[in-house]
């Protein structure tokens, strides 16, 4: 494991002169960009026979129940591809057989492709990787406190996102820019990711013109033609049934030009236990496979091998009061499960980092650290969500972004090998040291203390004393001076200028069309 | 899952008088008393090439290193058996062919007998077993901060942790009662252990003398004779080598006494990777391996088939402060190969939920969530310091102790098994709502809501705006909440009073004998 020195930030704004030097050392450090692996086998949280009962359950609801797709275009196509249509409903049925047949042809992995090469991401096998919160209405911090999305905040999300090193990808807009009129919100929200970052993006389902916006977008900052973004995926969208078993029509148009276009569908049901799916897991678990798997047959059907993957967001609600409840045992389980699902289909596997507090407080922590554990000992591939997820994805806040980077970052090296080579084990540093002296001056520590250990962005390791003389802070207050130290020394990533000004007049000529009309 | 309702506590102490009835629906809730199980494979970190790459090394530390035992004693026991030890030395070194066939008697699992049978603890296999916090000198609550250790505050902690479902037993002095004679102090704390509760405890193993007053106390609050207790282990002490590669003579006594007597010992170095023990974790696994054999060793030569427990303590220190560091990446993994080098010998494991945190803050709920994580996964049987431990132990704390009862909840809610019979998979419930409805008022939901899902004690789970009219509180200010209610529904558990009188006349006539004498 290695350790990159941070940029040096920070340090020279110190508003406590004296102790600049002191602050300085105290400066967030990061892993460097790589994509952690889980190198052993996830956990089963399923036997082998529970496992197919799932999926058998799942199966018998395709074919009995059969689930509504909300448009026309779609059912023809499945129909032509086997599936039964009620005739003057939209309800479709599948028999077994074609479902399993018919997504086969999807990948166990793939590239997703950012901007920036060094960004490209695989997705699948034992790779992990994280994106940031996606798509909360509200935004806050310590300073300001809780406010409506707006497009400042949407940015500086954007810019720290960009300075994180755990986190791989944007999962939609970390805070929507509500204060951008919806005509031409996805034109300036995705030129900023574009821009401000060179991470891979999602875009949003919302119509076919907007999807051909996005595709266009990410065509241009990419540098490439037409043909080579049809085999290269390049932009993903996550499409969300409405629980129970119904596909709307936005969603279905996502799949259907995404899909043609060779782009990557994350299948995500919305399976809250009790509310949207049965009350019990393994029944949320029946349904949300039902869900995902009609969908996955959907990308399939429209084309063969494009890039799915599957989505697992099964959690439950509180019964008092129905709100949805994140990190919970349940959660847990049923993110374990879905990973278990997703490897039966040979199919990536998508899960989330949430929480439902609604302060950065303890809580907030541990409800993160469970789900990231259902997640990664679940095998999944890309963590949705993954930093800045707070009140149930109702907003996005800027100290749990640097609180889940540092989650992240300690996941990502839990995740690395333990060395055991014969230097690794020591041996001659026991010897040299012997029993009852001390390993701080022993030459295979000297030789190794620098990167030996993970060190802490926001962690606070000092002795009681020293840390109630420094005001007693709490991880809230020292991820609050991180994120503006790290807003502080951002640096817009290089782009090539004629692609930035092609992007430009691309967002000016769509604007000056005005963009998708709206009826608001 | 069950859940049972708790005791009618605090609901009629709220200050806030007319919302009683809301307060008394927020009262914690808790598990019913219960052994959690790992029921699938625990993680690997090591491949078992590794695993026994750290094994031999482990091995020939002992052969070629040895390690020193502080007791002529022990050292002539373990010549005896087979160990060298070199003239005028305190070195004894083992060949591994003598390690390996020793502990061979040393037992996979047993019974830690509690004072009330239904408290009785499995130690081995698959079961895990929560303690308390065991050996803070300070203890520190919100409202008065941080103190040193006194009797009044061991009590409330020994109290709170009988109340707690989820706290299986006393791993030690919740906090040092400093306040009391060091002469007799074991006896008013272990009298306190065994009458404010009635779950299994500790000794701390501080001389012969001692720990002959522990094992009376122990088989008078049982009520059984001297054969009995000699056949049913019912007390436990924590033997921690001096790394490197060091037994001091209290140590070494706590094995022969506790040991001979059949008494369960959980054998555990302090390896600090880069302090006293390697810079790398696998050197500082071979280490801590190393210690620990060599001590389990001694068990089996004082009493095959002893208990005895494989404990693992590997953490890392901060490199530029030499402060421990606990939580971390490193932990995790040290924690989980600990697990998997105390199944290779057949032997029960013990890890820790610790952290590093000075405040109740996300850090302090990160770090223990991250412990946990290694432990259970890892394939904890016995986990100390699992409910109160903040500061890397240098203190106890009150709401730290609800924090942690909160999370060991979840993660016994969480190794609950996901029942897939066919009522559980739901398939009635799904054909009944349907495509668009929702499962609120479904007969499915109806018949299992109440137990459906694991109800916090700590968590909140309102919306923004409730919680804001709250006025914003965090979850340690809820903790705080909790172990007050707690402490003021405690009962003090039934006992016998012929067993209280000769408990109570036992510390009187130690007391009168002076205790044990001490130099200050």
């Amino acid at each position: 494991m290695t350790q990159i020195e941070p940029a040096a930030i920070g340090g020279g704004r110190s508003r406590r002169g004296g102790r600049a030097g002191h602050e300085q050392r105290r400066q967030p450090l990061q892993r460097p960009w790589a994509q952690p692996r889980l190198r052993y086998p996830p956990t089963q949280v399923l036997s082998a026979d529970e496992l197919e009962s799932i999926h058998v359950a799942s199966l018998r609801v395709l074919a009995e129940i059969g689930m509504d797709f909300l448009d026309a275009g779609a059912r023809d196509m499945l129909r032509s591809a086997g599936a039964q249509v009620e005739a003057g409903s939209e309800r479709v049925r599948f028999e077994p057989g074609m479902v399993v047949e018919t997504i086969r042809t999807a990948p166990p992995s793939f590239t997703l492709h950012a901007r920036n090469p060094e960004h490209h991401l695989e997705i699948g096998g034992d790779r992990i990787a994280f994106g940031t919160v996606g798509s909360a209405p509200n935004v806050a911090d310590l300073d300001r406190g809780r406010r409506v999305g707006n497009r400042a905040d949407f940015q500086n999300l954007v810019r720290l996102a960009q300075m994180l090193n755990t986190v791989h990808f944007f999962a939609g807009y970390p805070v929507e820019p509500v204060d951008v009129h919806a005509s031409i919100r996805h034109l300036d929200a995705i030129h900023d990711l574009l821009t401000l970052a060179d991470k891979p993006i999602h875009a949003y389902s919302l119509g076919r013109r907007r999807n051909l916006d996005a595709l266009e977008m990410v065509r241009i900052a990419r540098g490439v033609d037409e043909a080579t973004l049809d085999r290269e995926p390049s932009i993903f969208t996550v499409i969300n049934s409405s629980s129970p078993l119904r596909l709307d029509a936005p969603m279905i148009h996502g799949i259907l030009e995404y899909s043609a276009r060779n782009q990557v569908i994350v299948m995500t049901p919305f399976t809250l236990a009790g509310a949207m799916a049965p009350v019990t897991i393994a029944g949320a678990l029946a349904q949300q496979n039902a869900e995902a798997l009609a969908g996955i047959v959907l990308t399939q059907v429209v084309r063969p091998g494009a890039p799915v993957v599957y989505g697992g967001f099964t959690s439950n609600v509180d019964m008092q009061s129905g709100a949805p409840a994140f990190g919970t045992p349940e959660y847990m389980r049923a993110a374990m499960a879905g990973g278990q699902l997703a490897r039966r289909y040979g199919l990536p596997y998508r899960s989330s980092n949430v929480c439902a507090a609604n302060a950065i407080d303890a809580q907030a922590a541990y409800e993160s650290v469970f789900s990231l554990w259902g997640a990664v000992m679940g095998g999944v591939n890309m963590v949705m969500h993954g930093a800045g997820w707070m009140e149930g994805g109702l907003h996005a806040g800027f100290e749990k972004m640097i609180l889940d980077a540092e989650l992240l970052q300690m996941v990502a090296a839990f995740l690395e090998p333990i060395e055991t080579d014969e230097d690794s084990l020591g041996f001659d540093a026991v010897r040299e040291v012997g029993p009852g002296g001390h390993f701080f001056g022993a030459a295979h520590t000297q030789a190794r203390f620098r990167t030996a250990f993970h060190k802490p962005m926001l962690s606070d390791w000092r002795n009681y004393e020293s840390w109630q003389e420094a005001g007693s802070p709490e991880a809230a207050g020292k991820a609050n001076r991180v994120w503006k130290e790290l807003l502080a020394s951002y640096e817009r990533p290089a782009i090539d200028p004629a692609v930035a000004d092609e992007l430009t007049a691309f967002v000016e000529r769509r604007k000056a069309e005005g963009g998708v009309p709206t009826d608001f």
